[in-house]
């Protein structure tokens, strides 16, 4: 049977488009390679027909499959069971068209991240998603989990940054969405069901990217100030005085500044430790001369109005790039902090730092002196990242940790999940920031899209399985 | 057994929440007041509580309600037959919270569009969406019908400023999203279900929007261009050098200015006859005194470099309203136009001459020379407005205009609604812009959140009536 439903695919993919046995163990599952693929077979389409007719067999055979891209997602929504079939898009990864004009890119969905910001940098053009991961996570990962990351500040969320896309559903339909125009009210957008519903509705094989024009001016600062309140006056600052030139206003607190920046080894820190928060800074806008002189302006007017304790502003490429290496660390993270748990919450900004300080009290009230927590993120869109090692290291002290982190949520109005997503890990959690009423109406949704559960099931709303 | 209904209603809603009888058809079902409410009795709850619960007799009775808000949709999504019970959102206009820290507020969907404006306006803040229709339309349509406007080149559409929503489902099952972060992506976005489906798929009861910092600086001009070559040359210049300073850009043929600027004799014309296109553009940023200059030296360059062939730039506040009522004048294209079609499409602008081109041409074969229209829109978010009044007035004749306007989109890349929707008006036109599959599968989402068919029945995909 499954020899017979395997050959068919084969049929449609080729031998090229099929990886079966012993080969489907030696890749990596994840990012970091830390784990290899368990699946019945790994399927590779070039097009969206190939996925389309893949589909149709595997439905007929109520085979359950499970895409997966760059593998950058951190929440093992592309984790696949030994009785699945892996979808990978790295067949497909075809830059189609860039209208110049009209300002939009059309790609098939294996195209990495970075490879849009390239193809549109020759047109005087931007792509405004843009995340540490770029050069692995694709664009159908990030439009399947809504991905967000360090500009979305300014040009919002994948979601706002779709104009078309194209899908296949469980049963090989083809929705082909592909709209090219900002204005499009003709009945329901479709499209958004697949935008962030991680690949349990559809597998988006082809989209259609807003664009916006390059800026022509750029200027990055890192700034530190001693309170959470001095971090909220900067920010309704550099809001009233930079308007929509604020492209980026990334915050870091001490935990984060002091092991990532400065006790790695791995950087040159360009404001000395010894304050409460640090915030990268960066607007980007027309007018060179102008949008400097007005960025200049502001920071000279925080520092003497008090509200910032010390600010550097980067005066080369390099020193830019430095300053965004250490808000960009992954690397010195995971070697600074394993074993550790890697939050991604949201929250009211009016109620981040009380969050904060009771999380560090609680970790170091359940595991000692020992327990390290570090906190960072986009807190001009209420989100922060957490990352958390509590000790001693086992199940019980992590259970602990996610409660502390989770639970006050919804008391204050955030969310489980900012921008990664559910995936698997954070279904148990997932009630927590929605509703018995919501979720059935999820379920609902999943039942009327892909009744026989076949699309990465377990993940999200916990499947049926 | 309708009696039982109703009464049952008046239990529910109060004596001043249900009208029946002679007095339903003393309502107006238009914005003109030109058609009287025909419908069961119109039921105006005051919360959602009791819209659920009115929900859940109607869903036991089996009946059809149709929401109506500010009656200004143009699509006839708000009217009702004789069988359907008129749901009315005038007892919902309370304004709940402003968070001025968060940017958000929070709203009954009964609110008018302007209410939201004047509310925030105090706080600083702004909210992204504006259109003619302010003083009438409501948040809760707004979103129904995701409302476009004159400010979408920077804020985006009604969905774009939404952060969360409440809606009550067929059955009368609340759905209460009321996210008032800019990241949460747990799990599906179900407030996309509600925005821009008009009303077919719940009915929206509340609403959390998002606002924006205030602009401490606007500027606005009006210019006119010799061609459309050159219409595109300074949209690019404009967005070039303006960024994301541009909050509007609004185009003006040759045919709706001199006959709405000029021959109306209802305004006193910024910019003298004789050219082909005409430009409402404005700016809204932080500094005025350097956003000010940047505007003026931009079209001061476009002008030296014959871009422009004639520029205004409004030195006060009545000088920028009289630009605009040339813009907005609905009262004139009624009274100019009469009778008339009034079409909403959209294109990528590199085909919108042509296209308009195309349509004169047709039109004058057609109906010979007393055939008129005009055109206007918002180029920048690929959006014409055509009016057209073939001669002679007659069924023929109009099913031949719509013919024009509608069946070259397709081949063009455009659509049938750009902003207006689609309710009862384009339900035939709506398969030239969406495909068998995206048809079928809005049906599958039709039918699993409504499966009787009772919320505005007929409208958008025809229904099972």
């Amino acid at each position: 049977m499954m020899m017979d439903l395997l050959e068919q695919i084969r049929a449609v993919v080729g031998d090229g488009g099929l990886i079966t046995g012993d080969d489907v163990a030696s890749r990596p599952a994840d990012w970091l390679g830390r784990t290899t693929v368990e699946a019945r077979a790994i399927v590779r389409p070039r097009s969206t027909q190939e996925l389309s007719d893949v589909m149709r067999l595997c439905h007929a055979a109520r085979q359950t499959v499970v895409p997966a891209s760059g593998l950058t997602g951190l929440v093992r929504g592309q984790s696949s069971r030994p009785e699945d079939i892996q979808i990978s898009f790295e067949r497909m990864r075809a830059i189609e068209t860039i209208d110049p004009v009209g300002r939009t890119i059309t790609v098939q969905s294996g195209v990495p991240l970075q490879a849009v910001h390239e193809a549109v940098a020759g047109h005087g053009l931007i792509y405004g998603v843009d995340l540490g991961a770029r050069g692995s996570c694709t664009v159908g990962g990030n439009i399947s989990t809504n991905a967000g990351g360090n500009t979305v500040i300014r040009y919002g969320m994948t979601r706002d940054n779709v104009l078309g896309l194209e899908a296949v559903l469980a049963d090989g339909t083809i929705i082909s969405s592909m709209n090219t125009l900002l204005k499009n009210n003709t009945a329901y957008d479709l499209k958004q069901l697949f935008i962030g519903s991680e690949g349990t509705l559809g597998l988006v094989t082809r989209a259609v990217l807003r664009l916006h024009p390059a800026p022509a001016s750029e200027a990055t600062a890192i700034v530190a100030v001693d309170s959470f309140e001095q971090l909220t006056r900067f920010f309704t600052l550099a809001g009233a005085r930079l308007g929509s030139l604020l492209r980026s206003f990334e915050v870091m607190w001490d935990s984060y500044y002091d092991l990532i920046g400065i006790q790695s080894g791995r950087h040159q820190p360009p404001i000395p430790s010894g304050h409460k928060l640090y915030v990268v800074i960066e607007v980007a806008g027309t007018d060179p001369q102008r949008d400097e002189a007005l960025f200049t302006e502001m920071l000279g007017d925080a520092l003497e109005q008090g509200i910032l304790a010390d600010a550097a502003i980067a005066s080369s490429k390099a020193q830019r790039d430095a300053i965004w290496a250490i808000r960009e660390d992954v690397e010195g993270q995971i070697h600074m902090m394993t074993p550790g748990i890697a939050f991604d919450i949201s929250l009211p900004i009016a109620k981040m730092q009380d969050y904060v300080e009771g999380l560090k009290a609680g970790l170091q009230a359940a595991c000692g002196a020992d327990a390290r927590m570090f906190v960072f993120g986009h807190i001009g869109d209420n989100n922060l990242h957490i990352v958390v090692s509590p000790r001693p290291w086992n199940d019980q002290s992590k259970q602990a940790a996610e409660e502390m982190v989770y639970r006050p949520l919804p008391t204050l109005g955030g969310a489980v999940s900012a921008e990664h997503g559910i995936g698997l890990d954070k279904r148990t959690w997932l009630a927590l920031s929605r509703s018995p009423a919501e979720l059935a109406l999820m379920r609902q949704i999943k039942a009327a899209l892909d009744p026989l559960d076949l699309l990465n099931r377990g993940k999200v709303l916990g499947g049926a399985a």
